[in-house]
């Protein structure tokens, strides 16, 4: 019997998702990408969608977790910040951490 | 600002669902109330839905995690075994040291 365990993390500000699995995918994208509409097509949702999902975590946070940078080849680019970058780090972080923990936590089950 | 760090958990077995969420609000169910029936209408779901979910858990399970009586006042039974009881137990401190050891992890972004 091969048991696994599975888990999800979200953050929440004032009781609202603040930060989840689909805003830190979008967030990766953004950093890989430099661009928002280049992030969007790399994960397969509309630019619609991702402009509403950036503004609600830039909306509910209290620092910019991305900046616009204006002009340049190509016109301009989406950056994160340096709290941007750090938000998906440590989300990242929580998650393996979490992983971890739940690894040891499933020989509970096994020893039934 | 007041930041929560949610998550949930669910175990999987060969890689599909064995318990989540609402499989083990379902056992619960059937060890206050004894019955199948009367578990599924205290939760508000169908008798089949429930009937389905509990199939589910005892057909991937190596043991039975409920067992029938039959006959007594009122007709036939659902009860746990002890093996249903242990699950639900451990499924529920893996729960809450999950959510212990997350909110120690969401100091760090409270700390950014």
């Amino acid at each position: 019997m091969n048991y696994k365990i599975k888990s999800r993390i979200w953050i929440e500000l004032d009781d609202k998702e603040f930060l989840g699995e689909g805003k830190v995918r979008l967030l990766k994208a953004i950093e890989k990408t430099g661009s928002l509409s280049k992030a969007a097509k790399s994960i397969n949702i509309s630019y619609k969608r991702a402009w509403q999902l950036l503004d609600a975590v830039n909306k509910s946070s209290n620092r910019p977790v991305t900046i616009n940078s204006v002009g340049g080849k190509g016109g301009g680019g989406t950056e994160l910040t340096p709290f941007g970058k750090s938000l998906i780090e440590v989300f990242d972080d929580m998650n393996k951490q979490c992983w971890k923990f739940l690894d040891v936590q499933i020989e509970k089950i096994k020893a039934l």
